[in-house]
């Protein structure tokens, strides 16, 4: 079976090399995570990743989840590994150190973050669900409700979820069914029906609590009328101790294609307690304002699985003996010459580690304008920073993602047959990361978001958060020596983003299904460019640096870079041809001859 | 659950109205196959498919196979499944009269077999690999061994299998350990091992023919020494009766990512007796000459689940309600629009059809191809149509098996959540058409075979039957009013193919490794191009036909052909500069740095 390195170097390469952690280290509330810290930090999460949650992977995928009578078993080992999880604070990790947490900025986590998804994302849905809800919680919460729940979140001794998703409704929130009824005492009667709940019932924490959108019985129509609500699996008394069971019931768990030890969970709330979180009809404001962080994460969960893919497949194509070189044999000794020798393997490789390394880069440009979103003494960085994240989140969520499928597939690929037999663990990456294209928001509603809100907003100021830099990054580096022969096939891409940007804003003004039809395409080529941008500057360093290179580390980045340059990059042209085609034919087909 | 009626419609279209069906029943051995023979055919197949394959497809997966101590159970449902269609007919349609078959052209039996791989891929396994040994003993076997053998097979009593693959090669077989010792009475004494044999045992039939290479004592090195041989499950008496069970017995069967009830099978062949096919040592060129037949079959799989997923997706996108038109509500008078009102829905449901029909159409092209090289009068006219299956069949099997995992992929999209759920069905698509790209040579062993054989050889004759037909199409028809807007894209992309062509050719002579390091981005070059093609004269015949369709046929496939045109084409681009990038920076990188 193939076996998982953290990549530390390339993540020290993006962290301090690439872009300068001292920055984010000197913002107030990000002092504690010094470098060196850092660095322990990153060493500690690796050795937890590859010791104790890749070796639950396999067996987690096999065994998944067991439901009973509203009671949910995760697989063996899954208990002792989130015990040792959480004692080690990993739980905590981004949390307020106000409730116990370690405060590390998203820089860092989102780098611990990448292991856990590369080693066990089933594993990775427990505590990733719970921050999710203690974030919703933290920003919307009474301090009342925050003192009671929060600190038990934060060290892991209970988890948490986000109930959205109904039997009729994911995309569409604006039609959900659950309820709140007021009570005398100020709590709420939560009844409804929740579906694909992740996290919703299992055994590895002593109480679980939920946040559950509903609608009050005045609640206007729509989105604008819906409320957020915390309701506990059990009840929890002043004092913090442990009431009775709440009316909250795991009915079932799906059976799905992957991510199986992660309990997926239809949940009944039959008259629950709940307590109301921020103010009446303002649930949705309040999942959207931690929607940004989820969706890097759900990004980086693409990254995380094509980066184990592309691990797995280089190892075997380096090991496996098969076939001859087509320019004769290169270890005529041997049977055969490694896969390696074969252009088209080095190919496949190649893709995988130039989209890889590039989303990390990415990633790293994304987390560190959250972190300076939050923490910047400066309102206007903030703001800006603010504006990037908008723009840039909705990008990050749908490429990271379809690479990472793609890669996984790649990964597999390169196996060959191997790659389609379970016990290989290939296939399981694949499996494990179709889920990611699709929830926290399709990549279709990701590419409607980018054209229709995110692009749009503020006249258009999120998009100069993105142009002005890389545009005044290629003006200043185009015509370089060395560097040039990586800035202009940028340059050629970033003008076509640019056409493509205004041709949509002015169509999309007029006829918003022009937006509609271009969308996917267009996230796609924007993702392209800001891609490129970071491997044209990725490159810049490596060739600074290349004379000094012992272990041939900027030599790669060098020829990945490269590749990037030719043989993903020109992706643009066509993106460009489909967006420019409009809208008619799409929307011609009247709906009963599909 | 999506529900599956075969496209008899459109299989029609291209069997009688994008070609003349009349052409290939007026040769000898096609006779009996008229028009109303062929309705009849399909109808009753599609029958089967829908009401007998179908319904067990699911719970197939589910179920999967069962092994113990050496004996394989199939699902439950998968022996009567199996008797019936032998009953029906349908194990022999291709075969030979003289043994019992019927005869039916490749034109016909291809649409057949996409409505099997629609319906249920892992049951098509079974008799799919009994007609590949069908075909080898037919091709290459002594009349003792086909009368011996043959007629069992073709009437289902009997199975079939192929035996290449061991557990250190795949592609590679010149490497193979299989031994064959020759005894006393002219037989031989099989003994190795071979992995990823389908059907390599099963309780469907009451005997199994493996078809084996190996290797005789006195073979010459690598793929020249390699011989064919018969290894019967059960020895068979002079008179056909069963005799006592042969040396041969399955040590174990794979867990795989999909086609769960179709076996897969390490096979220990223990000093098995065995028969001699062919000449000795010439068992790879017998294993070829079945190939090309074997390639499109594999290639159709694709097609067949991406033909399922595709009309499950629309009709998922019809029922579901939810959100609203981008501009307004087109049913207010519901709480939400159906799926169909969102352009990125459309335009995921165009894509798949464009390609699924696009490869329907250049399905149907080679088909016709096999039937005029094996029953053409003229012999000029037979050699001129196995040079066009020689360069067309890599690109059908990589192209259609890549495009139906892709659109099985946009299937569970257009579903949602719920497309990641087993239970609908939809991720099931995904999971089985993934092996297509790998089996029966990877797709980047077809990528290679077109520009390291096909191409080349004859020096460039092959090519000339795909490049003078449609150069004499787009010179007749780019000008033509309503037409050129369709045939102008074209003659664009063929451009672009046409000049790779050359270019690669020059450059592969010099080095192999730029042949190498294009061939997946020419493959899919040429396919796009071919399917352009196809999709050219598919709007030639609906602007023909456009007044009189009150069906909506014709319009949608205008309509389907521009999407095609605008959105799918384009493509060529990005992969015309991917294969102008040469082979410097893919071969660059040190093999211990990957």
């Amino acid at each position: 079976m193939a076996q998982y390195k953290a990549p530390l170097r390339d993540m020290r390469f993006v962290l301090g090399e690439l872009f300068d952690y001292s920055d984010i280290n000197q913002m107030p509330g990000c002092e504690d995570f010094t470098p060196d810290v850092v660095d322990a930090v990153l060493e500690e999460a690796a050795k937890v990743c590859e010791e104790i949650l890749y070796p639950i992977n396999r067996s987690g995928d096999e065994e998944g989840c067991h439901w009973d009578d509203g009671v949910v078993t995760t697989p063996k080992g899954f208990k002792e590994a989130y015990d040792a999880f959480a004692q080690g604070g990993w739980t905590g990790i981004a949390c307020d150190p106000v409730y116990g947490g370690q405060g590390a900025p998203k820089s860092i986590n989102a780098l611990v973050e990448e292991m856990i998804c590369s080693t066990n994302l089933s594993f990775g849905m427990y505590p990733g669900l719970s921050f999710g809800a203690y974030a919703a919680l933290h920003s919307h919460a009474s301090d009342a409700l925050k003192d009671k729940f929060l600190p038990k979140m934060v060290e892991g001794t209970w988890a948490g979820t986000m109930c959205l998703t109904e039997p009729h409704c994911g995309t569409d929130l604006g039609i959900i069914k659950t309820k709140a009824d007021p009570l005398a005492d100020g709590s709420y009667s939560i009844t409804g029906t929740k579906i694909f709940i992740s996290a919703g019932e299992h055994d590895l924490t002593e109480n679980i609590i939920h946040l559950v959108l509903a609608k009050l019985p005045d609640a206007p129509k729509g989105t604008k009328g819906i409320s957020l609500f915390l309701v506990p699996k059990f009840m929890v008394g002043d004092d913090g101790s442990m009431g009775k069971r709440n009316a909250v019931k795991c009915g079932s768990i799906e059976h799905k294609m992957g991510i199986k030890a992660s309990s997926t969970c239809v949940m009944n709330f039959d008259g629950a307690i709940g307590y109301l979180v921020g103010e009446p009809h303002q649930g949705m404001p309040a999942m959207f304002t931690m929607m940004n962080q989820e969706r890097l994460s759900v990004g980086i969960q693409g990254l995380g699985l094509g980066e184990a893919a592309y691990q797995g497949a280089a190892a075997y194509a380096r090991d496996r003996l098969q076939g001859r070189a087509l320019t004769g044999a290169k270890s005529p000794e041997k049977p055969a010459d490694s896969l390696l020798v074969h252009p088209d393997i080095r190919r496949m490789l190649l893709t995988a580690r130039a989209t890889n390394e590039g989303c990390r880069a990415m990633g790293m440009w994304v987390a560190r304008a959250l972190d300076t979103a939050k923490h910047h003494t400066d309102p206007v960085k903030r703001e800006e920073a603010e504006e990037f994240v908008q723009l840039m989140t909705p990008i990050v969520k749908a490429l990271f993602t379809d690479w990472g499928f793609d890669n996984t597939n790649l990964g597999v690929q390169v196996f060959g047959g191997h790659g389609y037999i379970r016990e290989w663990g290939m296939e399981q990456y694949v499996r494990d990361a179709r889920i990611a294209q699709i929830y926290e928001g399709t990549n279709g509603i990701q590419a409607l978001d980018l054209v229709g809100r995110k692009m749009p907003a503020k006249a258009g100021r999120n998009l100069r958060r993105f142009f002005h830099p890389v545009q005044a990054y290629i003006e200043a580096n185009v015509s370089k020596d060395g560097l040039g022969e990586f800035v202009q096939p940028l340059a050629k891409a970033f003008m076509r983003l640019q056409q493509a940007t205004g041709e949509l804003a002015q169509r999309g003004m007029k006829n918003p299904d022009e937006a509609g039809a271009a969308a996917t395409e267009f996230l796609r080529l924007f993702g392209l460019v800001a891609v490129g941008f970071m491997w044209a500057r990725m490159a810049e360093i490596a060739l600074a640096k290349k004379d000094d290179d012992p272990d041939g580390f900027y030599k790669t980045k060098l020829i990945t870079a490269k590749f990037y340059m030719e043989r993903v990059l020109p992706q643009s042209g066509a993106l460009f041809s489909a967006i420019m085609a409009g809208s008619k034919t799409i929307m011609e087909l009247d709906e009963d001859l599909f």
